[in-house]
Order: C-alpha cells, then sequence, then structure tokens
C-alpha cells in the first residue's frame, strides 16, 4: 500500500523554479520582489459542503486553486506560489492523478507553483485546503474599503450559471439536461480574473470577487466603505444560456435569485469613476472579457435594485452564509 | 443565530500591527524584509485523527499553530503570521472563545498575528487548517539535505510522553491517571521551538521538527542528504515521567516504541560539526532547554541504533504514516 510520503512524490513533486524551494523540507520558501508585499488567502472546501462527492476530480483540482487565485485577482496581486492540504478516506490513485493534473494545469496557466502542503487520511469525506500567494504594490492593492461616492459599479463576466447548475445537481430546480450542460463549466470550471485584476490596480477604487452572491459580496465593499449603492436589473449581465430560455422554462424568481445572489461565481465585482470608463472598455475588449456596468456608488447606505420601470425591487435574496445549515 | 460574518467579527479580528492588512479584505498583505525569504507551511487536522474530539479547545487552539510554528523553528525563520481555516459542525461560542484563546495566546507570544482565514460549516467533525508564514535568510535557513559525515545528532528536549498519554487516552495502553496527568501536556501544550530554530542557523547544518516519529524524521534529513547514522540507545532523552516509572509498570517495547517512533513531539532534531558542542550547550542552558547528543552521521546508509552492550537493536518501530489506517 502506498505511504504519504510515495503519495507525495508521485503526484504532487513536480520541480519548482529557481527562487523557490518546494516540498520535502520543513517550509517551503520563495522570495518577494523588494518593494512589494505579499497578498495571501486560504479556503477550506469540504465534500457534500463545497463540492459533490461524484465531482470530476480534474475539475475538483482546477476549482479547488481557482476560488484562492480568484481572491489574489480581487487583490490586484501577480501569484507567487501555493499550498495544498488533501485529506483523503482512502488512496484512489487514478483519483488523486486527476486531480493533481486540474490543479497543475491551473497552476501552470498562472505562474503559480505548488510549493508545498500536507496530506493526510480523513475518516469522512475529501478535505481540501489551499492557500495562495502572491505579490503587490502596497499602494495599489485593490480594498474592499475604497469605493468613492459616484463610481460606477462593474462586474466582470456574466451571471447566473453556477447558481443553476448546483441546485440543478443538488435536485433543488429540475434537471434539464441540456441546460446543465451550457451551465455546468461555470461551476465546475470558474476563470480566476488574474489577468484583469493586475490591469484594474491603476484605474479601479474598490474590488472583490463574487464567491458569495453579488449583492452579499457587494455589501462587503460598500460596508467597508461606508457607502451605499444602486443598481439597475436589466443591466446585470446574465448567463446567455439563461437569458435564452423560453418563458416559464424556470421561475422569474429562481432567475433573479441565481443572478442576484448565486455564490460560485469568482467573477469581480469593482468600483471606478466614471472618468474610467473608455479604458475599462478597453482592458475587457483586449481581455476578450465582458465587462458591464450596474449601477453606481451612492452616499446614502443601502444597497438597492431598481427595475427598468425604476421601482425598487423588494425582498432581494440573500447570498451565501457559510454557516446557514 | 449568529452568522459567519457575525462569528469572524466576533472572535477573529483582533487588531493587527502595521504593515499587515488582517482578515476583512479578499486577501491578507504582509511585508517581508527586503533580502529575506518567506518560508510557509500548512497543516491540516481533522477531528478524530489528529485530535480527540473532547479535547480541551484552548489547548486545540494552541496545538494548531503550535504545529505550524514547530515548521518555521525547523526552518530558522522568524513568525510573520497565520491563516486560520476552521470547519466547524455547529456554533458553539463558547468552544470557539476558548479555542480562540488558546490560539491567540501562543501567536502572540511569537509575533505570529492571525492574519487571515476561513470559517464554514463542516458536515462531520471539526477542520482545522493553519498555515504560517515567517522570514528567513535564504543562506542561513535549515535544510533537510545539509547533514555532514560525522555531524554529531542532536534533539532539544524529552522524548515519550505525547506518545503514552495519545495512546492512554486512545485505550491502547492501560490508563494511569497518574501517568496521564504526568504526560498530557506534552501531548496537547506543545512548545514550539522558535528561539531554538533562529539560534541554531549559525551552527547547525540540518534540521527537522519530530512529528512523525524521531526515526522517521531523522530519516528524511539522512536520504535528503544522503548519509547514514547511528544513535546510542541510552543517549536518547526520556521524558522524566516514563524514566522514573516502576519496572513493568509499561512494556521495554511500549516505552522504545514511544521515545523511537511517537509523533507529536515538536522538539527539533538537528546536526551539527563536532566543533560546535560548546556553543550549542551554551545555546541550551541560556533557553533553559535540554539539548542531548544522541548519535553521529556516517557516510554508510541506514539508521542504526546501539544498545548500551554496542549490539544494534533489530525491528525498530516504524513512525506515523498520515495513512494507515
Amino acid at each position: 500500500m502506498a505511504t504519504e510520503f510515495d503519495l507525495i512524490k508521485r503526484f504532487f513533486s513536480r520541480p519548482v523554479s529557481a527562487g523557490l524551494l518546494g516540498g520535502g523540507d520543513d517550509c517551503a520558501l520563495f522570495g518577494v520582489t523588494p518593494g512589494l508585499q505579499v497578498a495571501t488567502s486560504t479556503d477550506l472546501l469540504l465534500e457534500g459542503r463545497h463540492f459533490f462527492s461524484d465531482v470530476d476530480p480534474r475539475s475538483l483540482g482546477h476549482k479547488a486553486l481557482a476560488v484562492n487565485l480568484s481572491d489574489l485577482a480581487a487583490m490586484g496581486a501577480r501569484p507567487l506560489g501555493c499550498l495544498l492540504g488533501l485529506g483523503l478516506p482512502a488512496i484512489d490513485e487514478a483519483w488523486i492523478e486527476q486531480f493533481a493534473e486540474g490543479f497543475y494545469a491551473l497552476a501552470d496557466q498562472h505562474g503559480c507553483a505548488l510549493i508545498g502542503g500536507d496530506t493526510t487520511r480523513s475518516l469522512q469525506g475529501i478535505t481540501l485546503s489551499v492557500t495562495v500567494f502572491g505579490e503587490v504594490e502596497p499602494n495599489l492593492a485593490l480594498r474592499r474599503n475604497a469605493a468613492q461616492v459616484d463610481d460606477d459599479i462593474w462586474v466582470s463576466g456574466v451571471f447566473g450559471a453556477a447558481d443553476i447548475a448546483c441546485r440543478m445537481l443538488a435536485g433543488e430546480i429540475p434537471l434539464d439536461a441540456a441546460l446543465l450542460q451550457a451551465t455546468r463549466s461555470a461551476l465546475e470550471w470558474p476563470a480566476p480574473r488574474i489577468d484583469l485584476g493586475q490591469q484594474l490596480r491603476a484605474h479601479a477604487h474598490a474590488a472583490i470577487d463574487v464567491s458569495d452572491g453579488l449583492l452579499q459580496d457587494l455589501g462587503h465593499i460598500l460596508a467597508a466603505s461606508g457607502v451605499g449603492a444602486e443598481l439597475q436589473e436589466q443591466l446585470l449581465p446574465m448567463h446567455p444560456a439563461l437569458s435564452g430560455l423560453p418563458q416559464h422554462a424556470l421561475p422569474p424568481e429562481v432567475l433573479q435569485r441565481a443572478v442576484l445572489a448565486g455564490g460560485d461565481v469568482y467573477e469581480l465585482c469593482f468600483t471606478a469613476a466614471p472618468a474610467q470608463r473608455a479604458a475599462l472598455e478597453k482592458i475587457g475588449s483586449a481581455l476578450g472579457l465582458t465587462l458591464s456596468r450596474i449601477g453606481s456608488v451612492r452616499a446614502e447606505p443601502g444597497l438597492f435594485v431598481y427595475d427598468e420601470a425604476r421601482n425598487i425591487i423588494p425582498d432581494l435574496p440573500r447570498g451565501f452564509d457559510h454557516f446557514r445549515p
């Protein structure tokens, strides 16, 4: 039977670049460009809570790293490296090999070397912890508390698909095979907006990545900045698989909740002065990434969403609370 | 009912020093002294696997950080900060408060600020992940691959108590209340040897912390350095609660296994040239910490333990394999 050390050696010991000391010592070592700060984030992902037991291990490897890289993106940081904690109920080598493939493919894409970690046997379910490190100029990091009154509010990408796919897989809404196929990659293969985050440093005030739902995550920016906001519902970019659905295919409140409160999006929500509009549109075009202006920062506290008739939408859906049963 | 955000705010949002950005943004930020490298390590601790369900939450908070600080110690790094991932089956505020107390007390002692993390509800059992950061001069970091032939092999502290306490609590050996009382703190309140690690940089060649058992962890140094070693059993420093036991209180093989293969020790094992003996003894005295010379590095591969009659002890016990059922 393979031991922990065989396992690490076999699947998680790819060579790392100069300047880094990878797994195989008590600590991993990495250097930082003088004058820059280290940005770091960690996420815990638990089977049955953050992913389904039968998830494709490649996509799980991808996503475990993606959700952390997304935090670096939201800070405007350049990835340096990462650590992986892996608790497994048993050794399934094919599973681990595929997980490692998905993880390394995304790590390579962003120059984020896996430099260390921890593996252990778990008694129940797969447990993952990923920690990422990046570097960023201290004064240019995109903070949550930097939104200014009259800033535009922007989001990258399109919304709603991950939530709909997740609810279909969980049996909360009826399974539609075509719709699942069209939305599933949003849930399982999110693309962290690293390039966008680095370009935003010079143009945006505040930024956050949307992991717990747009309203909730934007709410963190507003609370930290001591401001309010209004959004226009018709400006919210809905995933084409959802906006193209025939009427009554899904109840309108399910779609509204998916866009406004659906988690697991990993797009960026950011605020910038109106003078930055042309520059931001150019950045979006260059990256091939839709950037949508969805509302404005206001001095009055509160977050209001208006419909096309300019009425405030009441009873907005809430985002994800990690301690909700 | 408290939400995730209430919980973070209430128990894990102590102010951090200047130069650090703590929890409450997508990433935590920290600075590094120019010219130094970042040393980092992460550990995953799972209920029922790494700690008992009824463990004192203060000691669990202490130990979750201690085992990671011990990796910084083994590298000779100075602690800078840490991240905490906390997966809890339910919100028990008294439990969390005590856990936070134990964690922060040790963090404060070593100037290792808690700068970020992740909290989530777990479906089964408590899940902890801790990541620590320190800084170290790249050329002085204590690597595993730096042992030299004829180096002395040293250990800090005393051995065996954590293993005996753990086996009593697990019901593997008979429970003796007095012995449990005398050994339990070694298991639940290990002291990371941060000060020793920093002083060793100028005197030791290779170092490791003993988490999986002395023979196994020393074996990692030997394998990485391409050398062998011999140890003298009578030089191994046994915890006084064990060396003072009446004969037959515990079978000799249980004591031998506790010392040679018992995990969870968090003392340092290191190698240094014989010319360093006086300097190392002085360091031990100044720190009030027993440093014991237990053997020597040899060119011939293999790790041999000799008894007082100068016979090689056969069938040595193995250390902890994280994937053993």
